[in-house]
């Protein structure tokens, strides 16, 4: 399907955006069910969040409108929407007030393997540390670099995922996916304020763990507790929660905690 | 002047592009004095240092003599070399030999005022810290979103520039220059191994320095370091260097060292 540029059909960029020139922008990976753009809310809440650390004024509900024409346009997909800072002339300061450039690109379904969620997956044990940036932190902006580095740590298609750990030596994400363990009956994850993407999907598995009455905490993780965990899986907001089976000569059971957040996942983005 | 795109005039890039989705690229910011580019074996060393750290596949020679007729073309200004990886689909895995997009922009000299080479600049403390990354560290690439934030911390006249340290408190660079310190007639620069960028002024200084029998250390440099300083000065390649007044508490005088390398860097750059 044809991208969109601020509403209009376009394939292009102006060559002085700031999205190009510094990465300064955001963006939302968003799953498309028969028209609907799946837990639509979440995504404009981060990025409207986005927007305001980064000073970044967007018209939010010219933002959810698009979303809403694009997606039914669409129909079954991924819609991706990148907000950029605009044109600028040379040099990093900012216009105050330029309104950003809304951008909308659709692709087909992801056409990752089934046996990713039925079986589980291997973690590639990357590298590449995540940097330690309070500003930054939790946002999904378009500084990806990190990102791409260690992607590029592994080709073969035994790895679905990398396991990403910070400067510290903390555990934090995937490579493109939030982290989650189970131990002792309580579900964990990482605390985002130092790096990693506070993902969407992240924040809904977070909701419906505290209403099925699983505790829940957010806190630092250790290889260790990693290590030791009972339970460990994966999860976006387009693949939904994929159980991870091992990650180096760590392995774990695919339990019975992550199979129940796996089914209510999958009634939300329907698959 | 039109820019070009892969040696075309072009306005535009498209939205697949890898630059405009993760910041997937680097660039470089070239001084242009009667059709020459300044500088122009450091720029194109540090590119391809760039290019083999983040195995991104140019063609040297084809980039050498595309930056050569641009700047004959342009005349004086500035000119703004960008290569991405290109284009992909979603998704941070590359695609392992894939040529980069060549991306020129020409815009006029640069406006500065005079009064900052001649009387010397305050420098801005920013709050904004640089986060440490050795994967990144150095390299002139996409990612600029630390420099942008920091950028927005003042818009007052009086602060030409800001002062940038790394999470650990250690001085390291501007927002878009790099400094230097003169303590005890020795020349010291900060070490770049963790964050910052490495101008290609700063190498060109460094070297200009050691010509001339003056020691030179590159190192950490501490608050106090830069506190007790004789001289403390600015540079990048585009506006040479400025001497540094003060920075917030800290003040300096306009020393001996910065003015006679200041006398060569104007020379270089014609100014």
């Amino acid at each position: 399907m044809h991208s969109w540029v601020d509403g209009q059909p376009a394939d292009s960029v102006p060559l002085k955006d700031r999205g190009l020139a510094y990465g300064d922008g955001l963006f939302e990976t968003i799953a498309v069910k028969a028209g609907q753009p799946v837990l639509l809310d979440r995504h404009l809440q981060r990025l409207a969040e986005g927007c305001r650390r980064l000073a970044l004024v967007a018209d939010h509900a010219l933002v959810r409108s698009e979303v809403l024409a694009y997606a039914t346009a669409l129909g079954d997909g991924v819609l991706k929407l990148i907000l950029t800072r605009g044109d600028s002339l040379r040099g990093y300061g900012i216009n105050p007030g330029a309104p950003v450039r809304r951008i909308l690109q659709g692709s087909p379904p992801a056409a990752y393997s089934q046996a990713h969620g039925a079986d589980g997956i291997r973690l590639f044990p990357c590298v590449t540390r995540l940097s330690e940036q309070p500003l930054l932190a939790g946002l999904k902006h378009l500084n990806r670099l990190e990102q791409v580095i260690a992607r590029a740590e592994w080709q073969d298609a035994e790895h679905a995922e990398g396991l990403m750990l910070d400067m510290s030596g903390r555990v934090i994400e995937g490579v493109f996916s939030n982290l989650f363990l189970v131990r002792n009956g309580v579900l964990l994850t990482a605390d985002l304020n130092r790096c990693g993407v506070a993902g969407v999907m992240r924040a809904e598995i977070l909701a419906q763990a505290q209403a099925l009455g699983t505790p829940v905490v957010v806190a630092d993780i250790s290889l260790e507790q990693l290590q030791s965990a009972d339970e460990v899986f994966v999860c976006n907001s387009v693949y939904g929660i994929w159980p991870v089976r091992d990650c180096a000569a760590m392995s774990w059971p695919v339990g019975p905690l992550t199979r129940k957040l796996q089914g209510i996942v999958r009634t939300l983005l329907d698959i």
